[in-house]
């Protein structure tokens, strides 16, 4: 099956059918702002998850590996933002298993059909009694349009939620698919970054939710970096309830992996735009690589390359730099046959500089979204993107300031 | 032979018996400042070095490889700042030529026995007239006290020269040994980093010097990092010229290793002082890993970190963030045994906080030097320790404004 059209959607997580969100504040905010998120599917969904591979995982990262086991289905999702429950101990898993009983009782489902995900500070403990209120308020707040409120109570530093949706029509039908997303800070390409949801209304086995969800997610979440760190609570959960009547099979995991990453892109790259004091956001792409890993391991360095990030923002086209961290990242570039582009600008080619086209490429930098291309000369056809953005003051504002 | 006494001197490379330098300027900085070091040995020294694993060397890397390669000896170091000769071509490896025959020529010596050394932008083509003529300048002010002059001429965006010397009495006699540096960006642990010099007057055969140098080197300037960029153009040299009667053979490597340390180790810590917009240094201390390696793996991803790196410049005593890094780097975390000190505070023991004790280590955090340690809770004996600094809004305006 093959989408015979799309079409990009408003409403985030509730734009697919049978889904219901609400997002209320309960209080561990310290500024009053949302932070109890909830998501329930009206009728069992399947599910799907990509976990942090960071060692140390929150406790909620470890109730809903465990709950996901069982056998990969899932009605309800409950969040909260403000505080990460990770470095907590006993205490902190505890914690997580009562949000899951907690929502379960508030929405009537059994407490292993809950995921849980947390994010915010490290090493706090989680108010539960604060946490059990915005539980009981988050599920008398439940609508079918709710994925706005839920997108702005799962923020922290974010400057804006995030949510992006999609319809697909089939020749058996039409299916839609949403999410939303969490980022801003601890953001890194090595695994499933930040906290996503992304739901659809077409029927999809769990074992095939999860094949495809890794798929979109490693070419859109596992793309991005604001700042190289991974952290301990990041996950993307996925919910396939049905309830469109469109059946998904094996032979559509292309189609389903083409739906997810609709929304996942976008996502991925309003978490860049949204990164912590960011301005701009760029695309790496680099070519010319011998394999495939080269290539990402190369566009990943860049994409983290403070002396690149601190270069875009101030529209400066140095690109020796980007050579210098390709020459770090890879033993296989070939100076003498490698190329930089910044946008249209050829500025480095066959180990000569081209320094009389950097005032365009300096023109082409003051853009708020630029590209930047670096071909390591090797011949070979590994190509790989990500998406990153500038470094600022304003990062170190944020970060020197989180919790004072 | 061990050292019966050991003293800290002043002089820089000129602090070591038989060493002129000189430091001028011949506007290859725009701000007329000056940008051309000449080191010069009266006698052929013993040289050794180790370089950038970058695979984008610079072209002085290029010549003074294969002149060291000759036979591990050198009369002469020529480095120019304000140009890093990277990137340029053909052209660029012909002006690194250039500049060893010119030296050769001004001091007299053969250009096989001038290293060379430069830093500055990447990918722009040296304005060899003025070379020429600061080279001329530089031999006619070659002196004896030379040392502080030629350790200002290095500098880019150092804030301030790095010199170290120390004297060394053994039981046969007396040496000295002398250094320089110049850090500040692109300084990052995995290599030879930045620009170093040292000098001693000590008689050590080549072979003999390169393992001691590499060996210093390893815990010195490769133990410390500013923003993690490895350049094009790092490099360290050693000469050992004899001029003080001792001689150090093969069963004198300690001695020479912690000679050399003594040295290397300051100035590498300048190095991190002086680090771009750095307001603080830290070391951090990891402890309790399997392996060494695994304990330098997680200091060099502590040390490199960005959310470390502002929180140490907020004073926020954020050890959540050094746990979370760690859980990045290194798989063999064992959270609910992991310990996080920040200098005599523990915050993190046993998988539990005790952030009660946080405004002690937040009142710790106001000093200019801080340590921090991590314990990874594996029971093994692997420790490392690595310099790094805060990461700072000026380090933004540093990059984004670098060649503007």
């Amino acid at each position: 099956m093959t989408a015979l059209d799309t079409a990009t959607l408003t409403g985030g997580v509730t734009a697919a059918a049978g889904y219901r969100a609400a997002g209320v504040a309960c209080g561990i905010k310290a500024n009053g702002g949302p932070d109890i998120a909830l998501l329930v599917s009206e009728t069992p969904a399947s599910a799907a998850a990509v976990f942090t591979t960071n060692v140390a995982q929150a406790a909620p990262i470890l109730v809903s590996k465990e709950h996901l086991a069982r056998e990969g289905r899932a009605s309800a999702v409950v969040v909260n933002s403000g505080c990460a429950n990770a470095c907590t101990g006993a205490d902190g898993l505890a914690h997580a298993r009562d949000m899951t009983r907690l929502t379960a009782a508030a929405v009537g489902c059994a407490p292993h059909d809950v995921l849980v995900a947390s994010t915010g500070v490290i090493g706090v403990t989680l108010p539960m009694a604060k946490v059990r209120r915005g539980i009981e308020l988050a599920a008398a707040a439940l609508a079918p349009d709710g994925g706005a409120d839920a997108a702005r109570a799962i923020m922290t530093t974010d400057p804006f939620p995030k949510e992006a949706a999609a319809e697909i029509v089939t020749a058996t039908g039409t299916f839609r698919v949403g999410g939303m997303a969490k980022g801003s800070g601890m953001i890194e390409p090595l695994m499933a970054t930040m906290l996503g949801f992304v739901t659809t209304d077409a029927q999809v086995a769990p074992a095939l939710l999860q094949r495809a969800l890794k798929a979109a997610v490693d070419d859109t979440f596992n793309a991005i970096t604001v700042d190289g760190e991974c952290s301990t609570n990041d996950c993307v959960f996925a919910l396939a309830n049905g309830a469109s009547g469109v059946l998904l099979a094996e032979d559509d995991m292309p189609l389903l992996v083409g739906a997810l990453k609709q929304v996942c892109e976008p996502l991925a790259i309003a978490v860049v735009r949204g990164g912590e004091g960011a301005t701009k956001v760029f695309t790496i792409r680099v070519i010319g690589a011998r394999t495939v890993e080269d290539a990402r391991m190369t566009a990943r360095a860049i994409a983290n390359s403070p002396l690149v990030k601190t270069a875009v923002h101030g529209a400066d086209p140095n690109w020796g730099r980007l050579v210098a961290v390709a020459g770090r990242a890879t033993r296989t570039l070939v100076l003498d046959r490698a190329k930089v582009r910044i946008g249209p600008v050829e500025l480095f080619a066959d180990g000569a500089p081209h320094d009389e086209r950097a005032p365009d490429a300096a023109e082409y930098l003051r853009r708020s979204d630029v590209e930047l291309e670096v071909d390591l000369g090797t011949g070979g056809s590994g190509e790989a993107r990500m998406w990153s953005c500038d470094l600022t003051a304003e990062y170190v504002r944020i970060n020197a300031d989180y919790r004072t």
